[in-house]
């Protein structure tokens, strides 16, 4: 139908019309006023706790001490079960998270804003591998990483954004590209980028050497560090194609380990949802299958912006780091995903496909009428509260979504 | 022969066992100490005055005035003709420089350790791009950033280096081949790595906050600061693989505008020269081939290690930057490198290529047997003074090179 076609192109020209900018880190309860007290937002589609997985339990418990609502971690699961907390999903509030992707009040977030349409979009601080509360880590060595982001790296990151005036993302994500990363699963280019672009800022606005120089030691061993900026970018992106009446590509697709959920541009804010798929992928030494979690994290709003596993060519390394077959194959993913979209994204192109803009603009009706899913790159969290990541690989968004949003979208648009 | 298979094995077995470690920074005098007044090491095989090319006699007079030798470029090159300074290769005392790759007394150079041979290298900082020394630029603006690097920068990174205990480089080259780098005209991704991993030292160890700010914001700005490392590691590693007799693996290729050099193990430090080659590629507006110097500086020290042109492959963004043809295609130049070496490096991998070892060790007689000559990945210079860079391209190496060294090499095994 031309009313369809003429609306996924104006969803496409507003995802590529975007200019995401990080423009500052404060307390979540300033970036989004509507947070309370005892609010958790977490990743992907809404969930009460009593469906809740193993690692969401395990975020969830944790902060609850973090923020000073509980005293221990069996308080904070007595409360949870008694309906102490109001649980919401991030992107209720304009937000992500990754993996588990608990926000609460007083966790710094990045803000990026969308210079284009002025929308903003918020992500929590990546706090680093191994024991991290995104995993469902909740012990004292994450509470203590925790509290240091909050009162040292959130306030000085946000002093150097704002003497920066800002961090131009979509550049450098197109440099990011050029240099090994998907931005899902690969983010050393764009954090080393971001690192020496910040610096001097960091530099010029620190409060003390013993802060900078903490500052500079944590931002140089952390090579994931970029994912929640190209988290907050992405959303920024795609929020300003939500709500195009006739639209039929994807905003949103994200996961809380229990349900995936996708939000469709002409289908505004109604959620299409089904049970997450398991990954598979490689696991890290000492776990395997039995240890992970079914699917779980908002990061998947990068590949719903066309990077991640959609610009797997730009970076073949990462296919080897997810099991996903011979590095020299990265762009069949590529070109698979091409399959399924509305267009290309001419900012962000990959060298190996002769600059080729990755594929942009999930149409629903090419994913169904194919039967092609959108792959993801991604982390694999123990299924168990408390341990952390165990692995990484890929995971298909699972086609039921995308029938029930296709059939919610006829009927929105009066043909079924 | 058995014995020159053995010999060149040795080679291959030497260069791949080099660990080189950037230790410090310090005035070049200090590293060099035979370095004496009016000396002036260049680039390239060994030049009297009177053969210089135009960019090479554009740094020599600069570095006269910037070391005090000379009022003026024009007294620098009347004290040039008039025989008032010794010029020698770099080569012929342990460094290397890029372009012109002029080296004098109180110029910083990084001093890079060979931790498994015990030798060590010397490389002068990157200055940037534009106008620059390297490139034959010698005005104020060329000479005052010399003067900031020998009293800032220099002592800044000598302190940060001397801090960490050493920057292991084959690691982080490692990194940066899997991020798009091959280490020769694509150093962005190597210069980040360092400019993340040194700053924290960096921070603990500024004279100021000011002349931290200036440091990083520097290193931000320089996308090609790694390239100078890159160079001094290639040495430290080639340096430990010279001399071993009977092995004709090429241990130094080089040029000083007018002429290209190689020098061979097996037959030490004789040089095998011819007329350097024109380059070619793109051109920055405005300039074209009529303005190009031939082909100059220590740079192809980075081929001669088995990065640059030959590790293409894993830099397919640099293909299209020097007008080399299809960046999908960067493989076919690594691949058709693979065939005049004696091996691989299996801690410098190509992802693209399901990580292959990079090319190593030029052996002359494939070279002259294939008729394939090395190609390196190079800046291009006007061939007038003052000027500076006027595009980037590729050029190969003159097989005459090549054929005189097999002749005096076949001459010391005693076959010819």
């Amino acid at each position: 139908m031309k009313r369809i076609e003429e609306a996924n192109r104006e969803a496409l020209r507003r995802i590529l019309a975007g200019e995401p900018v990080g423009v500052d880190v404060v307390p979540a309860a300033q970036a989004i006023p509507a947070l309370g007290e005892r609010t958790i937002l977490h990743a992907g589609p809404p969930l009460a706790w009593e469906r809740m997985c193993g690692p969401l339990r395990g975020a969830v418990t944790g902060i609850a001490v973090f923020e000073g609502w509980a005293n221990t971690l069996d308080d904070a699961e007595r409360q949870a079960a008694a309906g102490a907390f109001a649980f919401h999903p991030n992107h209720h509030f304009g937000a992500v998270g990754p993996m588990a992707g608990v926000t609460t009040a007083s966790q710094p977030v990045l803000v990026v804003e969308n210079r284009t349409f002025g929308n903003r979009a918020f992500c929590t601080l990546n706090e680093g591998l191994g024991k991290v509360l995104r995993y469902g880590g909740n012990d004292a060595e994450v509470l203590d990483r925790l509290r240091w982001i909050r009162d040292v790296l959130g306030p000085a990151l946000g002093r150097a954004l704002r003497e920066t005036g800002g961090i131009a993302l979509k550049p450098l994500m197109a440099r990011g590209l050029a240099m090994g990363d998907e931005m899902h699963q690969r983010n050393v280019a764009c954090s080393s980028l971001l690192v020496r672009q910040l610096a001097p800022a960091l530099a010029a606005t620190a409060r003390s050497g013993a802060e900078l120089v903490a500052c500079l030691t944590f931002l140089g061993a952390n090579d994931m560090f970029f994912l929640n900026f190209a988290m907050a970018a992405a959303k920024a992106l795609m929020d300003a194609a939500a709500g195009i009446a006739g639209s039929c590509v994807v905003t949103v697709m994200c996961r809380n380990g229990t349900d995936f959920g996708i939000r469709v541009s002409g289908t505004g804010d109604q959620w299409f949802t089904a049970p997450a798929e398991m990954p598979t992928g490689i696991y890290f030494p000492g776990f395997g299958e039995r240890d992970a979690n079914p699917d779980i994290g908002d990061s998947a709003i990068v590949e719903t912006m066309g990077l991640g596993a959609f610009a797997m060519a730009a970076a073949p390394a990462v296919v080897d780091f997810l099991g996903g077959g011979r590095a020299s194959q990265a762009s069949a993913f590529t070109r698979a995903m091409a399959g399924i979209v509305v267009g290309a994204n001419p900012a962000w192109t990959i060298a190996a496909m002769d600059f080729a803009g990755v594929p942009t603009g999930i149409d629903i009706r090419l994913v169904v009428e194919s039967g092609v899913a959108p792959i993801i790159n991604t982390g694999i969290a123990h299924r168990e509260p408390g341990v952390g990541q165990v692995g990484a690989g890929m995971v298909k968004a699972p086609l039921r979504c995308f029938e029930q949003a296709l059939v919610a979208f006829a009927q929105a648009m009066g043909v079924a």
